[in-house]
């Protein structure tokens, strides 16, 4: 099986290398990145995207803002204005606060973060590969290339099939940025896991016909109640899933638990740009100009969570408590 | 408002003329048709689409057959495979077979069948109308670029719009072949209906957020039951509309009523080629040959309509009598 990192820190040279995910899977590109200024662009045009390696990129933004001699705590802000829904992000921000103008404790603190992403999710992996079996369906991508480490539902799928307990994925290309498709294809290509793409409106057509067994997703950022924000679709596929008594799994590190959020209710929604609905990587797919929305996110409730899955084992109903006690607030 | 046909009879030329739809909304290419074998391979090839279309472009062919001295029987064949979901195609085939060898019979009884669409449609947008209200999200196209006529839902959607009855339409993208980007949003700028364009995968975020009064789509072929084949992509809907209480309603000429199918399990689902699904107009979106699948349409089951929008009227369940009583089978 081949992993495939977003990230290579250059420790000769200062620089981190990201490797430009919207062009994938049809070219490799490294770009450098050699200030936090880079980083959080590279972070808002989705160079880097998934809540843990943002997080990790965040980190190392902090120890390239010391390197480039930008002012600290405007770099800072640039970090965490360049995604408002990743709470990795702010988490990531918050560890290198104290470290402010000491470089090499930054660089330290962003390569323990990195290391802990690894642990993380293989524990994540591990937890999540014991629910699954027979057929799994997946929407968006959550494996190495979007998390640092081993991925979150990708890597449980990835464990599940090394373990012989899955046979097949189902694939949501997950329009309108098509993760699924360009990304989620390639790395399950890469670890040798037998999927097939599907156009996400075809998700609930399967689930009909028997051959979705459980869905397993990532998390963007999840309420202390269970709900939790996903990419857009998640919440239909969680409805078409209940509505087919499907088992429906998202699978997160602690870290993307949010303390303060009580529910769903209260996780902002980012609104990208219409025109990445109205095109399809630069081809356009409707009359100029025509009118459309892009919510980037939806929020599941925690009513069609079967379980949820973390680095900590997998947390059944009710899941405030559970929860709680992970993130140890009881 | 501007009314967008698909095809032209050039009664000089004895030609058939459809525009290409493959490459609405861009370029509006007119394309000469001179036999039943191009028929059936314009047909198959998705230039002109849409069931009522079909049926009428499956008439024309055989009055071209008799004019291109085509072997008849042979014309009936190519043209009764060339979509086999599409009921109104055999509907049009048999109402043609009685003239066989009489082309001015054949070429009127094609425009009879072209007049009727016409007029059916006119009714089931009328009918259609009174029960939209608010905000209503459409899939697929049915307007009168995929009908000849005035549309079904599309119909019925103009129609409200022109009473006053509703002020907003959800048009699904309707992966993979993209017929709501392309030519549902064409159609309601010519008709000047305020309309915004979503993903697929984005329905259910709005229909939870109640930015969705009622759902209406069109019909590929109805079982007695109320059970229908669509656009892949309905069943999904169906799911989500009965969900969230939202109304949910196909709209169908009553010739789109197969009195031969007890229930939707015995429709035969069409399988489409994969790269349908692994390209978007032509650009690759997943690793080269990677596994996809495609199936064009789904089957919801009556359990989730609301009501059944044809030219006789909306019924209501129980639907096997209403049905049987409009198509005469009483």
């Amino acid at each position: 099986m081949e992993r495939a990192l977003p990230y290579r820190w250059d420790d000769n040279k200062k620089t981190l290398w990201l490797i430009d995910q919207r062009k994938l899977p049809h070219e490799e590109e490294w770009i450098p990145v050699h200030s936090a200024a880079e980083a959080a662009e590279a972070i808002k045009k989705m160079v880097v995207r998934g809540a843990p390696a943002i997080g990790v990129t965040a980190a190392f933004g902090m120890v390239l803002a010391h390197l480039a001699g930008e002012d600290l705590d405007e770099a800072e802000k640039k970090l965490a204005a360049s995604r408002p829904t990743a709470v990795n992000l702010f988490h990531a921000l918050e560890r290198q606060r104290p470290h402010k103008g000491d470089l090499e404790a930054s660089l330290a603190e962003a390569m323990a973060i990195w290391r802990e992403v690894e642990e993380t999710e293989l524990a994540i992996s591990r937890n999540g590969a014991r629910v699954l079996k027979g057929q799994v369906l997946t929407h968006c991508n959550t494996g190495p290339i979007a998390t640092g480490g081993y991925g979150t539902a990708i890597g449980a799928i990835v464990e599940a099939h090394r373990q012989g307990r899955i046979e097949h994925v189902w694939i949501d290309e997950t329009r309108p940025y098509l993760q699924g498709a360009r990304l989620t294809t390639w790395e399950l290509q890469k670890a040798g896991v037998p999927a097939t793409l599907i156009s996400d409106n075809m998700a609930g057509h399967f689930m009909k016909l028997g051959e979705v067994d459980q869905v397993m997703v990532g998390v963007d950022r999840m309420a202390m109640n269970g709900d939790f924000a996903n990419k857009i679709g998640t919440y239909s596929l969680a409805v078409l899933a209940a509505h087919h008594g499907i088992p429906f799994y998202p699978a997160l590190p602690l870290s993307s638990v949010d303390p303060e959020l009580e529910s769903g209710d209260d996780i902002p929604i980012e609104e990208r740009s219409a025109e990445e609905v109205t095109t399809i990587r630069g081809v356009p797919i409707a009359p100029a100009g025509f009118p459309a929305r892009h919510p980037a996110f939806d929020v599941t409730p925690h009513r069609f969570v079967t379980g949820i899955v973390t680095e900590k084992g997998v947390f059944y109903p009710p899941f405030d408590e559970a929860l709680r006690r992970a993130i140890g607030e009881v």
